[in-house]
C-alpha cells in the first residue's frame, strides 16, 4: 500500500506535494454542495450513488445516499490542490464582514517573530501571504458572543445544513424503507427533528455546543461539537523528538480527514513544531487543536519548573495567530489535587497534567494556568479560540478510574467553564481515560452536572488495560457507550496506544474504529436520519449489490479487498452468494427463494407472501399445531 | 508471518503435523496444574512471571500472575503433540467410573458407517482406536442429570478450580495492590466470592450454566458457560464448498485455543466435513459445537425441501458419536413465524433458520425440529450433548432488530428450554445479531425472562451495519455490553464477516477482540479477581517494565512488534520513556520525578508525599487560594 509509505525525504517548501492517497476519488461518489441563504455558503457533502435493484419483474431505483463529508476540497476533482499555497480561505469574507477584527502589521508573539526571522527555516517555512488577524481593541469575536446577542452567523447556517445531511429533502422523496428508524434513547439530550440555524445559535449561546473557528483559520469548514448534534471524532497526529517529518504530519492530517476525522489535534513535541503546525493549519479543512503547554515546555528545554506564565502566554498568542481552533489547557490540575494521585496505580498519565503537577510541586504554588485563567480567556476571545479544558488527572488504569483526584479536577473544570462563559469563550471539557464499563456513566453524569452541559470530549474510555496493541478496540467500546450517554466528541485511540507512534495505517484504523463508535452512538441516541446509511447498506447486502455494499461502507477499500481475498473474480461481485457459505447455504439466497416460491404460488412478493402464509398457518393451527400435547 | 501461510498441500493422515505456531511457548510463561481432590484432576493454568520492581532503595518482588488457559496440552512443553494420535483422553476414567455408559461395537449412524467403509477416504481418515460410547439403555448421562441428583462430578470440581484462577491463594499472599477491584454492577447475577464445586453443581442443576462435555469427547478439559462464571467466547471455523482443507481447519482450531477461544464451532459446509470434524475433535481440548442441519443439507444435495427427520436424526447420532459437545438446533423457527420476516430489510440471515423456513414453506408443515424436539432430547441425553437453541430469526440488520419474528422465536426457545430441562438436557440459547446499543438490554432481559436464566450465547451483537471489514469491532461493542448485562458466552465475529472466509490472522483478530469484550464484561460485572491482570499490567506499565507489559497482555507478540516498530533497540525496552512522547514529555516519568522530588525533600515516597503536599496545600489555602475573588 503506497499510502503507508511515508515520505522520509528532507522536507522542502518548494517541492512539497499533496499525498496522492488523499486526493483519490472515493468509489461511485461525488462531491456536492448545498447552497445556503447566500451564494458563499456552500456546504459540502458526499453523494454515494447506488445501482438499481433488479428483480424478475422490474428494476427499482435506489436513491443516492448523502453522507457527512470531512475531507474538504481534497475529494473535489474540480479543485487543484497545492499544499504549498494551502486551501482557499472559505470564511475570510464572513470574518471581514463582521468588522470587529483587524489585520496586524505582523506577529505579536515573540517566538513567532523569532521563527519568522530565522534564516535556517527558509526551506521549511510555509509561505503565508496573509497577515494575522486579531479582534479590534475590546471586541469579542467568538461565535458564542454572537450567539448570545442573537446573531446567526454564516458559520451557524453552514453547520445547520451540514448536520441535517439533506434529511428533510430525502424524507420528502418518500424513501420510507431508508428513513425508517428505531426511536432512540437519549438520556435527556434535546435532539430536534430538524436542525435549524436558530437551533445552532441557541445551543452555542447556552454553551451546550461549540464551533471551533479561529479567525486565523479561515480555511476551515464550520462544524459543531455538542450533544444535540452528530457525535464527532478527533484524530491526534504530531511528531515527537524521536521521529516524523512535516510531510508526514501533513499526510496524516489529510489521511485523517479523508476517513472522517472531524477535528485534528497536532500534539507535536519534537523539532520545528511551529512550522509543522503552520503547514497543517493552512491545509486543514477541519478545526485544529493543540496542547500549548507542550510547546512551552520545549521552550524551556523540558524543565517543567522553568515554565512561566509569560512563556505560556506568548505560546498561546503564537498559536492563536497561526489559527489553532482549540487549546487543551490543563487549568484544573490544582496544587491541592496532586497529593490525591500519590496512591494511584499509574499516577498522572496526562502529559500536560504531569507537567503542571511538577510545576506546582516545584514552586509550591497554585498552577499559573488556574491563577491566570481570566487572562487566558482574554486571549481566547480575541481570536475565537475554544477551550478544551484538559483532564490532567484522568485515570491511566482501570485501578485509578473515578477516583478522588479525577472528580476533584472535574469539579474545578466546571468552575472554570463558568468563568470562560462569563467571557463568552467557547468551552468543552476533556474526559477519561481508563474506565470499566459500569463506571462510565458516572463520568458523563458528573460532567453534565458540574459543567452545565458544556460539550464533553473523551479519550475512549478504555474498558480494560490488558490489550496493548488493540486499544482502539478496548476504547471504542467505552467511546460508543459514552457517546450514547451524551459525549459530543470522541478522541480516537490507535492500535499503537501505549506502544509507539501511529503510522498511517494506525491512523486509519483509529479513525474508522471511532467512526463506528460515533455512529453507533448516533443510532442509539436516535439522531434523525442516522439509520439511513445502515438501511441502504443492508438493503444492498440483501440484494447482493456487492459494489453498493462496499461503497456505502466506512472503508470501501478494505471491504473490497477482503471480499476479493476469497472471491477475486469480477463475476463474484454480482453473484447471489458469497464465499462464506457458497450457493447452497446462503441464507439470503434461500430467503429470496422463499419469496420467489410464494410468488409462484400465485401470490406476489412480500405482502402477498404474508397473506398466503397466514392462511397456511391458520390451516396448520386447525389441524395439528398442538404438537406437544400429542407427544 | 509463517502462521498465516496455510498448508494448501493434499492432506494425508500419515504426514499431518501440528502447526508450529500452535506449540510455541508463550513469553515468560509456564503451564502449571492445580490438583483437585484426586490426582487425576489436574487443572491447567498459565503462570506469567514478572520482573522485580527496582527503585532507588530496593528491589520489590512482583508476584507471578495466573491466567485462565484454553490452550490445552499444546503449550505444555512436556507433552509431545502428534495430531495423528490426538490428545490424551483426560476424562475417560471419569466417564467409565460412572458406569452408566457402554462402548458400542461400532457406529450406529448409517452415514458414519458409510464414511468409515469408504475406501476413498483411507488417506484422510483419523485413525481412532477407541470405540464410540453411548448411555446404557434408559440411562441419562448429562451433567445436569448428575447435578440434579446432588452429584458433584470430577468435571464440576475441575471447573470450580479453573474458574477461581487461584484467586483465594493469591489473595492470601497479600498482594493488595493487585487484588483491589471496583465493586461491579451485575444486573441480578449471583457471583460468589469463591466458586466451589457445589456452586458449579447448583448452577448446572438449575439450568443457569452448562458444561458441554460429550462422553465421546474425553479429550476436552471441562469448562462452564453461565452468567455467574467468567464470560466465555466461541470461535467459528469450518470450510465451505469454496475452499479450505482439513489441515487448515485443525490449524484454525489450535490457533483459536492458543489465543483464548473457550469453545470452537465447526461450521463446515464443504467436502469431507465428517472427516474434518473427527480431526478437529480428536485434537481439541475445548468443547466443539456444530450446526447439524448444515451437514444434513449436504446429504440431500442442498435441497432444503428434501430434508427429513430421519436424515437429520442420523446426522445427530453421527456427530454425537464423534463427540460434538453442543448442537445448534433451530427448533424455534416455527411455520407461523416465517411470514413475520416478510417485511424485513434482510429477511432471514441465519443459514439454519433459512433452511428450516424453506422446509416449512415447501411442505406447509411445522418444522420437524420442533415436532421432534423430544426425540432430539432423547439423543442428547444419551451422549450428553448440550443444546444451543439457534436463533434462526435473528436480525441481520439494524432495521430488523428486536422485531416480532425475533421475539416470537425467543419465546418459543423458552418453551423448548423447559422441555429440554424436563429431560435434564443442558441448554443454552443463541442471540442476535444486529442490534443498536439502546436495544441490546431488551434482548438480555427478555431472554432471562423467557428462558429462565438458561445461558445466553450471542453473536455480537453488531451495533451498526455500515462497517464491513470492521465487524469484529462493530460487534465487540455490543458483545461487551451484553456480556455485562448477563450473556454467558460471546460468539466472535472476525473482520471478514459479510465479506469472506477468515484466515488465521482474522481468527486471531476475532479472538483477541472478543477476549477484550468478555474481559471488559467480567470487570463491569465485578467478577472476583477479574482486575488482577489489569492491575499487574498497569503497574508494569507505570514502572516501565516493558517486557512484563507485553507478556501480561492478551497478545504479547503484537505488543512487542508494535513497540519495536518505533523503538527496536533492546535498550528501549528498559528505557524510562517510550516513542510516543520521548523523555521530556513522558507523563509517567514526570510522575516518578514528582515522587522522587518529594522524597528528596525529606519525605519518603507515596504516603509521605501526600503528607508533605497536604501541609503545603494548607499553607496555600491560608495565603492565597481565593484566586478568583482577587481578580
Amino acid at each position: 500500500m503506497s499510502s503507508t509509505i511515508l515520505n522520509k525525504q528532507i522536507f522542502s517548501n518548494t517541492t512539497a506535494q499533496v499525498d496522492e492517497a488523499a486526493v483519490k476519488p472515493l468509489p461511485n461518489s461525488r462531491k456536492i454542495y448545498i447552497q445556503g441563504s447566500r451564494p458563499d455558503i456552500q456546504v459540502p457533502m458526499r453523494e454515494i450513488k447506488q445501482a438499481d435493484t433488479t428483480t424478475s419483474n422490474a428494476a427499482e431505483k435506489n436513491p443516492p445516499i448523502w453522507v457527512y463529508d470531512t475531507s474538504g476540497p481534497y475529494t473535489d476533482p474540480t479543485v487543484t490542490i497545492d499544499i504549498r499555497s494551502g486551501l482557499p480561505a472559505l470564511r475570510e469574507k464572513w470574518i471581514q464582514e463582521r468588522d470587529n477584527t483587524e489585520l496586524l502589521s505582523g506577529l505579536n508573539s515573540v517566538y513567532g517573530k523569532q521563527r519568522l526571522n530565522d534564516p535556517n527555516l527558509v526551506d521549511m517555512r510555509f509561505n503565508l501571504q496573509r497577515k494575522p488577524r486579531c479582534s479590534k481593541a475590546g471586541m469579542n469575536v467568538t461565535q458564542m458572543h454572537y450567539a448570545r446577542r442573537g446573531i446567526i452567523t454564516p458559520e451557524m447556517e453552514f453547520i445547520a445544513i451540514r448536520e441535517n445531511q439533506r434529511y428533510e429533502a430525502f424524507t420528502a422523496e418518500n424513501h420510507d424503507l431508508f428513513t425508517r428508524q428505531h426511536p432512540g434513547q437519549d438520556f435527556g439530550a434535546s435532539l430536534p427533528q430538524k436542525i435549524t440555524a436558530e437551533f445552532v445559535r441557541d445551543e452555542v449561546a447556552r454553551g451546550r455546543a461549540i464551533i471551533p473557528a479561529n479567525i486565523n483559520h479561515p480555511e476551515a469548514e464550520p462544524m459543531i461539537i455538542g450533544r444535540n448534534f452528530l457525535v464527532k471524532i478527533n484524530a491526534n497526529i504530531g511528531n515527537s523528538s524521536l521521529g516524523s517529518s512535516i510531510q508526514e504530519e501533513v499526510e496524516k492530517m489529510t489521511w485523517s480527514i479523508r476517513w472522517g476525522g472531524d477535528t485534528v489535534m497536532d500534539l507535536s513535541t519534537g523539532k520545528n513544531i511551529h512550522e509543522t503546525r503552520e503547514w497543517i493549519i493552512r491545509n486543514s479543512p477541519v478545526p485544529i487543536g493543540t496542547v500549548p503547554i507542550y510547546q512551552a515546555l520545549e521552550k524551556v528545554d523540558g524543565k517543567a519548573e522553568d515554565l512561566t506564565w509569560e512563556i505560556f502566554r506568548d505560546t498561546l498568542i503564537e498559536q492563536a495567530e497561526q489559527g489553532v481552533d482549540y487549546f487543551t489547557i490543563h487549568a484544573g490540575v490544582r496544587l491541592a489535587y496532586v497529593p490525591m494521585t500519590a496512591k494511584r496505580m499509574t499516577g498522572i498519565v496526562s502529559r500536560g497534567g504531569s507537567i503542571m503537577a511538577k510545576w506546582c510541586l516545584s514552586h509550591h504554588e497554585e498552577s499559573f494556568l488556574y491563577t491566570h485563567f481570566e487572562d487566558i480567556c482574554e486571549i481566547m476571545k480575541a481570536y475565537d479560540v475554544s477551550f478544551s479544558l484538559g483532564d490532567g488527572l484522568r485515570p491511566g488504569s482501570i485501578y485509578d478510574a473515578n477516583d478522588e483526584a479525577q472528580f476533584a479536577e472535574l469539579k474545578t473544570l466546571g468552575e472554570l467553564t463558568k468563568i470562560a462563559w462569563k467571557h463568552d469563550v467557547q468551552t468543552m471539557i476533556e474526559g477519561p481515560g481508563h474506565v470499566p464499563m459500569h463506571l462510565i456513566k458516572e463520568n458523563m453524569d458528573l460532567q453534565l452536572e458540574h459543567c452545565d452541559e458544556a460539550p464533553f470530549y473523551t479519550l475512549g474510555p478504555l474498558t480494560t488495560d490488558i490489550a496493548p496493541g488493540y486499544d482502539h478496540i478496548t476504547s471504542a467500546i467505552g467511546a460508543a457507550m459514552i457517546g450514547w450517554y451524551g459525549t459530543a466528541m470522541l478522541c480516537y485511540v490507535t492500535p499503537k496506544e501505549h506502544l509507539g507512534l501511529p503510522d498511517k495505517d494506525d491512523v486509519k484504523d483509529g479513525i474508522i474504529t471511532y467512526k463506528i463508535a460515533a455512529h453507533a452512538a448516533d443510532l442509539a441516541k436516535g439522531h434523525p436520519g442516522a439509520q439511513i446509511r445502515d438501511n441502504a447498506l443492508s438493503k444492498a447486502r440483501f440484494e447482493f449489490r456487492w459494489e453498493d455494499q462496499f461503497n456505502l461502507s466506512l472503508d470501501p477499500d478494505k471491504a473490497l479487498q477482503f471480499h476479493d481475498e476469497t472471491l477475486p473474480q469480477e463475476g463474484a461481485k454480482v453473484a447471489h452468494f458469497c464465499s462464506m457459505c457458497g450457493p447452497h447455504f446462503c441464507s439470503m439466497k434461500i430467503t429470496q427463494d422463499v419469496r420467489d416460491y410464494a410468488a409462484k404460488q400465485g401470490v406476489s412478493e412480500n405482502e402477498a407472501l404474508k397473506q398466503g402464509m397466514e392462511e397456511k398457518s391458520e390451516e396448520f393451527k386447525k389441524t395439528g399445531s398442538e404438537i406437544y400435547s400429542k407427544l
